[in-house]
């Protein structure tokens, strides 16, 4: 059996999220299904993370074993003939055995995008957050540094999963407003998030950015490690996986 | 009783394009009805221009009429609490009495974007043309140069409606690449669009440039006003109503 890795794109909004789920919808199925057409076997696909409902991807990545009858580089034009046009895949290569796209992950990088205009802009209503009231970029920054590095992101965690530790690392968490369209960007690189981290932290610097809280409180929530304390979770729809990092690139 | 207008944005995606039929989906349809439900009496819309099934506006302007009970300045909010969200309104003004959208609109821009990547971007797939083959942005500059100005633009116009005048004034018919992202943009400015004029052009000017028509040909088309010399139609989706020029602005 022959190991491959693809790249590709989706737009989540059809999605009840990544991962398999009886009764709903999912990208990893809607791939499984068109790599079974294609191999004419099951075959199980490894995403290199879970994103949820309506989230979207730039690059997601994932690995699968199978026969290895077809060339690596032919396999995006025959999956993107079987798949939706809501889910893209531009690039495959073979890879030795044993890489896992989940496990040899070695970061990731995530985006929210706030649509900031007083009208929300019709062709971002799927992948932005409108939010009408005035967002304070260095307030959002002061409390963004609180964040950055290694911590016990356990107050930033939904429930739903319990991982062993809810310690992360977050390399960057960075804003950046684009004022002549009147949007605003946060950018998180970690080496792994938990569940809804993004978007619980993403709600908490928004209460920030608007007064409702201080920067200051954001060191005290995480210290906390009590999710009650964080803000509420910014929607799905405004969050896309970037990139995800290898040791290779 | 009072004239007013209206600026709006669409994503024309769901819709039978903006002017009224019958059994069919139409953003003209839609708006009148939110509008009845507004003033608690019909309503006709004069839209500044009609869009084709699954073209898309930033900026369409329209008029009517309607008793002046509702102040302009809270007619976006009004109109887009009940309107679904691939329709917002941002602005509204009250007009003097006579004020048409359609007949006092001066020129209108349209973009037609096209998507140059080798696999479609997933997230405007609804919003441009995906066309893999290289294009040669210099040989469609040169083919949209005999464009520009007044001319009798009757091979552009595709059937389906007949005015007395075939002839119309290109303000402007320009190009622009995004070599970063691969996208490529054609502006039209225009005092006017024959039926399907735009994509028509944009159909001709990417055969230009894949090397299919040469430049020189376009002259040759213009001046034959036989519809059947010019290449086919782009697709609607690519297409988007920019903006709407009025005398004073």
């Amino acid at each position: 059996m022959q190991n491959f890795k693809l790249h590709f794109s989706y737009d989540g909004t059809a999605y009840h999220g990544f991962q398999v789920q009886k009764n709903a919808l999912t990208i990893q199925q809607v791939m499984e299904d068109a790599l079974e057409k294609l191999f004419e076997r099951e075959i199980k696909l490894e995403g290199a993370g879970r994103t949820d409902a309506g989230v979207h991807a730039r690059e997601q990545v994932a690995s699968f074993y199978a026969p290895p009858k077809i060339p690596a580089d032919r396999l995006p034009h025959a999956l993107n003939g079987m798949l939706p046009n809501d889910i893209v895949v531009y690039r495959a290569a073979a890879m030795e055995h044993g890489f896992s796209a989940r496990k040899d992950a070695r970061s990731k990088l995530y985006t929210y995008t706030i649509d900031n205009n007083y009208f929300p802009n019709v062709f971002l209503r799927l992948y932005a957050w409108h939010l009408r009231k005035h967002l304070d970029l260095e307030r959002m920054g002061a409390a963004a540094s609180f964040l950055q590095g290694k911590h016990d992101f356990k107050a930033f965690q939904s429930s739903g999963t319990e991982p062993d530790s809810t310690v992360r690392t977050l390399f960057e968490l960075s804003l950046e407003r684009n004022r002549e369209k009147n949007m605003l960007f946060l950018f998180f690189k970690g080496d792994g998030f938990l569940y809804k981290m993004v978007r619980n932290i993403t709600g908490t610097l928004v209460e920030v950015g608007t007064g409702k809280k201080e920067p200051a409180d954001v060191q005290k929530i995480l210290e906390s490690r009590d999710r009650r304390q964080a803000g509420a979770a910014a929607p799905a729809h405004g969050l896309c996986l970037e990139k995800v990092c290898y040791e290779d690139g």
